[in-house]
């Protein structure tokens, strides 16, 4: 039987999602406690990956199991067992053939940024002191649409086959005076690609290049003309549709 | 010349608000950093004490100096200089007779309780898993305005003349399914008060005391008969009002 477990984790404190030769994964963490509850050894697969220091409000991974589940003691029984920084919302039955990553088909992220010291925000949101013309990030952001091809906002030397996504939504919004978070849906996403993207429009807020200018680094198909990344801690996957 | 500081701090790292012989204090560290970019030894008064691991959304402290201030830029310095989890919105010059804790006339403060894991909230909230009676508990938290005697909710053996405390606000507010926020503002608190309000409404919430026996623990005066205090890490300062 399969099940879909959903998910949370603040990531500060792994080194991203996936199992890692050294330091603690999100991943790994999760299948050590299913493994040791179920007394099997439990394999899962996530949505995606997330890399070091990035969140999740929403994660989905799947495992297989013969072991009968009962799903509303075991995420009670997992919550108990995890850190305090990772929390299972839910554990339920699906289809067999219904996979984690490939039957996923929309993805959604968010980027917190915070315009003055926010005290509560130190390790969930990027700390951006100064003026930003979040009128022309929105414009440059409403580009993203006209394009398919993200070769420049993602990592080189990657394995994946193309570097084509179709963009769902992408604009930031206002939560508060000084509290900016970017929304971004795609059918998939490239690594580092939504940091390279916020990264690149931080470029557009603060004048360095204009808006056609952000549409000529995307032609250009060059992640070197991209801007630096932003940083890991204001990042959230936040929702994974199937 | 007189000033008063608007300032906001994260208390997880901090001995509180007031100097400690062991271990740093948030007053200790503004009072460094003012004397240092002041060049001067500067004291600092706030409106209040805050315990170990308690936070501020909003601090009032103040400061006395011939030295002339740039309000506009000594803000700016002091949030470069201090640590991420202390930050000041504001430096104003104020009437030589206004005293950051004689002259307060409301202080307000916020609990933050959730029911469900909650990852972003660990350090900041306090996780009480289990169902509570969120009714019984608004309907005590009414009765608070029926008293001005609050020797049941304070510390043993402190210095304060009286124990009486006009009560302008108490409510829990359910901010999301599992999110709860109890508000409460008096002219003045005695120590510990709300941390010891907010574990004795649990005590009802949980149906170990009705609303009556709520009532009853305060008539009695006795501070053995309230409930465990609260945990520091789910409270908030977040207004003082002159």
């Amino acid at each position: 039987m399969r099940y879909f477990i959903t998910l949370s984790y603040n990531g500060k404190n792994y080194h991203g999602w996936q199992i890692q030769p050294n330091g603690s994964s999100v991943q790994e963490t999760i299948e050590k406690a299913l493994s040791t509850i179920l007394r099997s050894d439990i394999s899962i697969v996530g949505a995606g990956r997330t890399d070091t220091g990035v969140h999740a409000k929403k994660m989905i991974a799947h495992f297989d199991t013969d072991i009968e589940i009962n799903t509303t003691e075991l995420p009670r029984r997992l919550n108990c067992f995890l850190p305090s920084d990772i929390a299972i919302q839910k554990i339920e039955p699906v289809a067999d053939d219904l996979h984690a990553r490939f039957s996923a088909t929309k993805r959604s992220y968010e980027y917190h940024l915070v315009t003055e010291k926010d005290v509560f925000c130190t390790e969930t949101a990027y700390f951006y002191p100064g003026v930003l013309d979040f009128d022309a990030m929105n414009e440059a952001a409403s580009k993203l649409f006209n394009y398919i091809d993200f070769t420049s906002f993602s990592k080189l030397h990657t394995d994946v086959k193309t570097n084509n996504c179709t963009i769902y939504e992408a604009r930031w919004e206002q939560v508060s005076p000084s509290h900016w978070i970017f929304h971004i849906s795609a059918d998939r996403f490239l690594r580092n690609m939504v940091r390279a993207i916020v990264g690149t429009l931080l470029m557009v807020g603060t004048k360095k290049i204009s808006v056609d200018g952000f549409c000529q680094i995307i032609e250009s198909k060059d992640r070197c003309k991209a801007g630096t990344s932003a940083p890991a801690h204001g990042l959230y996957l936040t929702e994974v549709v199937y």
